[in-house]
């Protein structure tokens, strides 16, 4: 089980929390569950720790940052053990060194290596519930080391897969994944299940449910992850019951599907962005290697492409070269660009921040034609102009213009027969 | 060097402690120092966090007390080392389970058992400053454990003897040790040095500098303590010119007696506490083992009794005793007597915490006759009432009327010879 911060913003969450989990631990039927729990920081607290090494040092030092901010997340697996024990359960704190989580160098974004739970599944198999501060584990040389803002999720998911446990319960505060933006589609539904891949495509494309490096490492270690509400009642049933969003293989997804748990779609959701930015090269040299020009620099500067368009230019032998980025990497991608200019051979910079990418995301399109036209067909009719396409397997992308969000979404929800009405 | 919560108090305060620690590892004529730096939480963080865990637990497990409290020092160790790093020193964190500091195990009063202090020696020897949490250690199970409040003094005087250090010197908001509280006699002189013992004597009767632990550790193993101020200016010379009062054993003392740095005083100095409650028992039957039914019970509550007088009673057979013990153990210890009034057999019990204990205290009375006939003398001259007496042997300490404690200590700082103008 995973809470985050919000969920544990002082010591009456907390209490809610400790009922949630309690309950689990309970099980059903007299058979009691072992349960590991992920906590992060009281919500602000990170924050406020992180300005405090601001103010330390402006240029800090990794290793000493990880020091100050992992303690938010020592705090409240110290409290939950303590509220957990006060409600008469045997619980105990394992902080990152302690079960270990080993993480490689990367003080401030350390990944996983390995977790050891054997000390720590000893003591679950004794009756004691397990609390793990999410976010932090020990270096190679033995220091404290943190995963990154959002880090718990994949925290949560690495003890899981050291565990074997049975489920990953991500505690939010939306109450599954749904077939779009409830608050743009009031027809969205929540979705009983989705795959890893169609999670990975609707996380990096804007559905923020859960952190994306978590998703991948769930579907490297097979990690069956439920994504729930942590606002449920105290009376609620235990999370055995699935309320929320199960995360699953394609397997599993197709056993789910046979066993006619959920009907057969194309299209699992559609999603949308409006982090991203245009750009737009005007006459580049239309020869081999210019576009390397364009893109080396800025892969080295960690800035990613997304969508590239190449458009045939006036002149005979240049191009203009279209592509988007994150709208925060805006500036120094035009610094960059401006310096390698002599390289490039471009004529000028043309940016644009007011687009979005309006993305419908299925594994059921893999095995069926058609999904794409649907898209192109059902804008053009509603008169949204595509300014650029891009696909994968499992995903067709297309940019437009920013205002046209929320009609896109709407018109594709319907096209798709995603709308609730139309469901099962 | 040991900073305790006010001089960490927000990066600000940090920044003044980072230029003091700065100014004494550079050292002096081109020879720099090595430079351990023990610190407190942020003045006001550890109540914070102890409350959390009064919310979580009333009847809290002390493991995971330590868990959440612990984080406090955690912060400041991290924060010192990024504002050393930003001013251009080398400079990293080791927590209590890194250095190790191992403990035996109880949990939130742990006693520190041995330092393992071979990396963080190597690591200032390569010229790194190393800053330590104060008041935390590891356990004998590898758990966090801490050390009651007020532990980062004895956290610095381990970490001191651990690495062999020339000095450890304790930053506070005192610029040192008087022979009086200067708050009642404007004389009073600060003095240049006492022994442990005597620094003993004078933190047990209230002259609250430094906490009676750390002493006691520090007379055990040899290591000398400084304590000074730690509002010092910016332009203040290192602490190497020995502004604050240094602790040191009585061979040192007399090292420093010989040569003329110090005049020798019978009486080092005067403290009074005014935290005690005395406790008559009427009629208690003079025979043997009876005094022992008093006190027993209150040993095994861990109630220290100091002061014990016996006084005939009006009848035969019968005698008063008198005696005190912490004004906060009071009540306890009174449902403790008359839980077992029966098996002592006394009249009835009359307590009074209007009292306070006036303590002088010397090495040098060891070698000289009369100091405690000067001083009853000189409060019976003005009237001042003694209800009680115990000595040890460099201590004399009166029980008086509350009302008289200032006037007290002013009579007797004068007629010891203390006050400022008879100074050399």
């Amino acid at each position: 089980m995973k809470f985050g911060g919000t969920s544990m913003a002082g010591t009456e969450r907390i209490r809610r929390v400790a009922n949630i989990v309690r309950r689990q631990a309970a099980g059903q039927n007299g058979e009691r569950n072992q349960v590991a729990v992920v906590v992060s920081a009281m919500a602000g607290e990170t924050d406020r720790l992180v300005n405090f090494c601001r103010e330390a040092n402006p240029m800090f030092d990794p290793a000493e940052y990880d020091v100050v901010v992992s303690s938010g997340e020592q705090v409240t697996s110290g409290l939950l053990a303590l509220t957990l024990q006060a409600l008469g359960e045997k619980a105990r704190s394992w902080l990152g060194w302690q079960v270990p989580v080993r993480t490689i160098e990367a003080h401030s974004k350390a990944r996983v290596q390995t977790v050891d739970a054997a000390a720590m599944i000893e003591s679950m198999e004794s009756g004691e519930i397990a609390i793990i501060p999410g976010f932090q584990g020990v270096s190679e040389n033995g220091r404290i080391s943190t995963m990154g803002r959002g880090g718990s999720d994949t925290s949560a998911v690495a003890i899981a897969a050291a565990i074997g446990a049975d489920r990953c319960d991500i505690y939010t505060d939306v109450d599954g994944v749904y077939t779009t933006d409830p608050r743009i589609v009031a027809k969205a539904r929540k979705l009983k299940a989705v795959t890893y891949e169609e999670m990975l495509e609707l996380a990096s494309v804007g559905a923020k449910v859960l952190q994306t490096r978590s998703v991948g490492l769930a579907m490297k270690e097979g990690v069956r992850v439920q994504v729930l509400s942590s606002f449920l009642g105290d009376d609620s049933p235990p999370a055995d019951d699935l309320p929320g969003t199960m995360i699953v293989s394609e397997e599993e997804m197709d056993r789910i599907l046979e066993e006619g748990e959920m009907e057969r779609q194309h299209v699992t959701g559609i999603a949308h962005d409006k982090n991203e930015a245009k750009i737009i090269l005007t006459r580049v040299p239309d020869k081999p290697g210019a576009v390397a020009h364009i893109f080396e620099p800025l892969a080295a500067a960690s800035i990613n492409v997304d969508m590239i368009i190449q458009n045939v230019g006036r002149d005979k032998g240049e191009t203009d070269v279209t592509f988007t980025i994150p709208q925060t990497d805006l500036p120094r991608a035009q610094a960059l660009l401006e310096e390698h200019k002599g390289a490039i051979g471009f004529g000028r910079i043309i940016t644009d921040d007011h687009i979005a990418k309006i993305s419908v995301v299925g594994v059921g399109m893999k095995s069926h034609a058609g999904v794409a036209s649907t898209m192109f067909r059902s804008l053009s009719d509603r008169g949204i102009n595509i300014q650029a396409i891009s696909t994968s397997e499992i995903k067709v992308s297309v940019m437009i213009d920013e205002d046209e969000t929320e009609l896109a979404v709407r018109v594709l929800h319907t096209a798709y027969g995603l709308d609730a009405e139309d469901a099962a």
